[in-house]
């Protein structure tokens, strides 16, 4: 029997990541689009074609799995509020299921990489386990007993608005919350640092980069870093404590075996884990830190995609 | 037939409450101790002889259930650490069985208060509530689906070492934590407060009591608050803020019905709670705020007591 296929789309806060992926969790296409500012319109528009692209490499796919970063009513497909996209109050479901005449499931995207990172990943075994994917903003997991943990009403875990800082920065987007681990240790806020740092040292590495025009963004300061760049790793290990910070509460509050990292940021690799590795090591109740193991995505920055398509290929049943 | 009766024991971190309790949870016989210091020794004499002086009032209990604040390895009754009283590494089940001579339920005292307001209390009818115990610390409960959640080895739900100030005070006691909820909010975070007020302002209401050499702690703050103390009242707004902080950040983690306020400091009521909503109201996820309920335990400062009866009386099936 030939394996069976779907389309996995991940679209994150910047960027859309989709691919047919197997019962093996193999790919095979992959597609990537920007949103680079689209109204809802036409970020629906770049959803259904991303997913045509691939469909026409792949006639045979039977399902489309979305993983949206949004606060998703998961009985109804419905996308009720996103601090990223403008996909509030959508009925994604439905909607692109008619666009698209196929089955269609959707779900919030990091819920979908917990389950695939639980079912086939860094967490396999583990019951009690936190995914935190680091992108343009936080996106979060729980597996709690052994089961996806979804909430009273499927808005659970968004952990990248724990409050880490009560006095602190209003959060950016939509969110009206003050001092989220989201403003201080997410994608964008490695980005924000080193413009931060810039802005303090003209003459160093990114304040030269600055004065260049160059825009500096996580990827920037990840190649950096990777390439030994002191001010740099400086910075990741910065983010990486404050993610620690926020660690250290979940680990306090949910007792979870595993804390898998994952999303575009995990491109940093331990120069951000281990800081925040570090920090809960010091810093959490002592029973808590013992047993907890902090560890990046087996599927790196392809979990959300992939566990999109696990929900696709299990027919919705996360 | 005769109600069966219990004797329920909450060993909160300044003193222990108890009471003979039956199966319709009237509360027959009370017993109240302070610890004063008392070391690891003197500490579980307290808690035997406190069992001893109720149950000769009522010989005819079946077994004695006691909420500790500690992490409790619930399988095995076992002690494992805690942030207020001497009791890490403690067999507590099996010493305390063995030195009465009943069968002898133990479980986090927060877990016990959860279960019993979510089955007989302010949580009922819902799957997913949170309870926060403000007391000498924080203590945490959480039913998640239906269920007492408690982790990968029962630590779960410290949710006073929730990190809202990521750069913060150390909190005091064994936490190893910077900046913890409890440090900030918790009964002797009142207390706290009304001490660095009183220096700040020498002429105010507690400038002058402390002259006085009065001490000043969270009671006292509450008493003053609702004689109408505009100091006081303040006072338990900033701490009602801060604790506040922290429900939205769990509130928008696990996305729960109801938040249960429990402890000491529930005697300050709504002065404290009102505060704490308003945070929550304007910072929490919008989806997330709009669905939960921030109400006070429905059996005050008793619900520990309560609920320790009732393992008890589940014989631990909690």
């Amino acid at each position: 029997m030939p394996p069976r296929r779907v389309i996995g789309i991940d679209a994150g806060g910047t960027k859309l990541l989709g691919g047919v992926v197997d019962d093996g969790l193999a790919v095979h296409h992959r597609v990537h689009r920007f949103w680079r500012g689209a109204d809802r319109r036409e970020t629906l528009d770049i959803v259904a074609e991303a997913v045509e692209e691939v469909r026409a490499a792949a006639p045979d796919i039977e399902a489309v799995g979305f993983g949206i970063p949004a606060l998703v009513d998961w009985e109804r497909g419905i996308s009720v509020w996103s601090n990223h996209l403008p996909i509030g109050d959508v009925p994604f479901r439905d909607l692109m299921s008619e666009r698209l005449g196929l089955p269609v499931y959707v779900d919030n995207d990091t819920n979908t990489a917990a389950m695939v990172e639980h079912r086939h990943g860094a967490a396999q075994g583990a019951d009690h386990v936190v995914m935190v994917a680091l992108g343009t903003g936080i996106g979060s997991g729980l597996v709690l007993d052994g089961r996806l943990y979804r909430g009273a009403r499927g808005f659970a875990a968004e952990l990248g608005h724990l409050v880490v800082d009560h006095d602190g920065e209003d959060c950016p987007g939509a969110c009206p919350g003050v001092g989220c681990l989201e403003t201080l240790a997410s994608g964008k806020a490695i980005g924000r640092a080193a413009e931060h740092a810039a802005e303090a040292e003209p003459r160093s590495t990114f304040g030269r980069l600055r004065a260049q025009g160059r825009e500096i963004g996580g990827g920037l300061v990840t190649e950096l870093a990777h390439d030994g760049d002191a001010q740099a790793r400086g910075i990741l290990a910065g983010v990486g404590r404050r993610l620690g910070a926020g660690l250290t509460g979940i680990v306090n509050a949910l007792n979870p075996e595993v804390v898998v990292i994952g999303g575009g940021a995990v491109a940093a690799g331990e120069l951000l884990i281990e800081p925040a590795r570090a920090v809960v090591r010091e810093r959490a109740l002592p029973p808590c830190a013992e047993l907890v193991r902090i560890v990046p995505a087996r599927f790196g920055e392809e979990s959300g995609m992939l566990g999109a398509a696990a929900l696709a290929l299990d027919g919705g049943r996360a």
